[in-house]
């Protein structure tokens, strides 16, 4: 399966849009602007220029990606403006795959552009976004061009499913699930965390290249706070598979499809992240924040009992409806799809019923090592 | 009318699509080639740089769109393997308005890129190509980034009817027509050639703080041989005019509809083009030329005589719906295209049986002066 392919969110803006079901991804964000911000202000404060260039990778299409665009940009515009400088341009790039939809991206860029000139003096222009197809894990830009990376909600994804679990014959090695299980046994755990040692050196190594020395990057991205195997993201993909394997044993789904599909996804430990960045070498480490939300976008409380699990189970399953759709449909046709979701709705339910789940965000500010 | 918002060539790939109708603007960019080659031959000997940063301007979506990325990079590689040095990396900007059909433009470079990658060592990367957004006939870059701007068949694309022209009250004025015609006052002329003027200055004002001293510009576009409003060019659309208009005699459009409609578009004279850039001032005029096609796309012959007028009136009507379907939607909606191009069809097919008729597109190579 040539991830790079297949993997992108749902289009448009319609009912199963990501861009209308991508609330747990702008929690993050918001969580993220304070440390955006701050390393932009390191970044205006370090390098003196008149042409600052950001880019946004992973950065999917719908009201997220302008968000993203307008912390980052106001941060700039009020750096300048606290020292009184002359405002700088500013080069935006919005980075995703090339099956991403750029041309909603557009759309909604051209308004937000509009907004931006109605608020300002008529001839105020010193934004220019551009769109850039291709994959994180390889370069992107022209050496030493960027000064700063922002990525939210993109680096779990793997460049494929981790070799020695993708091949036919290794069906057996992880059966009947879809990602690490409490079940899966230890191969399993091992072959998903070297992938992601591989792909996540290769994103660092591509970006220590196109960084300009004094720029920074800011990456959030799921991952986990327990050691190896167990917690609330193994739960999330499980109570998938039990979807799937339901399916089976109604004969809606050949089980060998199942045995053969696994998530290209990893969420890691904040340790794990930090020794693969040790290990490839070009950056430092410096702020890091662990944060939590609740598997529900819509709940925002912080006790422990779910009100409505049943609304709240097709809350998450529409979420990550959104962002699997296009992976499930390559692998299993799109016959499925309202099935199966609607069983995993239940599934979300019964567990969150009995437990509020959390899902684990991790945030890391980087700069290159002198 | 927001031209910005409506004028797009029509996207995806099916039979009536603009990747799939544009044979003709594919003679102008292998007319352009030789042109282009030098002038990246100069910039290269000028500027000596590891990064080179090319804009096509108006590249619309389809094969051409790639035609004139892989003559751009093939000249760029050719000079600098000829001189032996190092090869440069290039970042390629794609421009067209934000309803351009880049999704399609960013699958079509996947394929690209997967060939390139399959020719060259694997490593082999030098090419980062973007997605650019945005009207030309303003700012679309930070000052001095750009080496080299090529646009080939869009600089007759005027930013809106000429205004004047564009107001209902105006209907009067250029009553069943869609464009300056025989019957035209010369107060039409005036109002077109006024908006053309304005338009193209804002162009080179834009282009003349984006490009990097040493870098060129290739603009390839429509025009006209004759003075003032007699020719080719306005046949063209006078075909079209009477199409809506026996359309008006049979009760399928209403008058004041066509009446109130003026195509956004001006086919300049060599001279007039020069004139403006005189009067403009930042950029100093190379080499010129003015080359023309005929109206059929498929007909290569220089003879006077068309085989069969009525294929080639078809065909001539297939590219130009390419191209104006989704302005004429806009202003008459969607019920009348069929029978419009079919009327437009016989209409061409009637006019080239009797005289073989030619379009004009006019070359320029640029510079900024000193």
């Amino acid at each position: 399966m040539k991830v790079e392919q297949i993997l992108h969110m749902i289009g448009g803006v319609g009912g199963n849009s990501y861009a209308n079901n991508s609330k747990l991804q702008e929690k993050a964000i918001l969580k993220t602007k304070p440390m955006v911000e701050e390393a932009i202000s390191d970044i205006c404060n370090t390098i003196h220029t008149n042409n600052i260039v950001v880019a946004d990778l992973g950065c999917s299409s719908g009201p997220n990606t302008l968000l993203v665009l307008s912390h980052i940009s106001n941060a700039i515009e009020k750096h300048y403006c606290q020292y009184n400088r002359k405002q700088p341009e500013i080069q935006y790039f919005f980075n995703d795959l090339p099956s991403n939809d750029f041309n909603s991206i557009f759309q909604l860029l051209m308004l937000y552009e509009e907004q931006l000139r109605e608020n300002k003096a008529a001839d105020y222009v010193n934004l220019y976004a551009v769109g850039l197809p291709g994959s994180f894990y390889g370069r992107l830009f022209p050496t030493k061009t960027v000064h700063f990376f922002h990525s939210s909600y993109s680096l779990m994804w793997l460049t494929q499913v981790p070799q020695g679990l993708d091949e036919k014959n290794c069906a057996q090695l992880n059966k009947g699930n879809i990602y690490i299980a409490d079940a899966s046994s230890s191969i399993v755990y091992h072959l998903y965390l070297n992938q992601f040692k591989k792909d996540f050196s290769k994103f660092l190594r591509s970006r220590s290249k196109e960084l300009i020395f004094g720029g920074k990057m800011v990456l959030s991205f799921l991952g986990r706070k327990n050691s190896p195997a167990f917690g609330d993201i193994f739960n999330f993909w499980s109570l998938l598979a039990d979807a799937l394997n339901s399916m089976i044993s109604e004969g809606l789904v050949e089980e060998a499809k199942v045995n053969t599909f696994n998530l290209p996804f990893y969420a890691p430990l904040m340790e794990e992240v930090k020794s693969i960045i040790e290990m490839e070498g070009s950056f430092h480490v410096g702020q890091t924040q662990t944060f939590e939300s609740n598997w529900d976008p819509f709940d925002d409380s912080t006790d422990n009992f779910v009100i409505n699990s049943t609304l709240s189970g097709q809350n998450v399953a529409k979420y990550i409806r959104a962002v699997l759709e296009p992976l499930l449909i390559s692998h299993f046709g799109d016959d499925i799809i309202e099935d199966l979701f609607s069983r995993y709705a239940q599934n979300i339910a019964r567990h969150i019923s009995i437990e509020k789940a959390k899902i684990v965000v991790l945030i890391l500010v980087l700069k290159l090592k002198e």
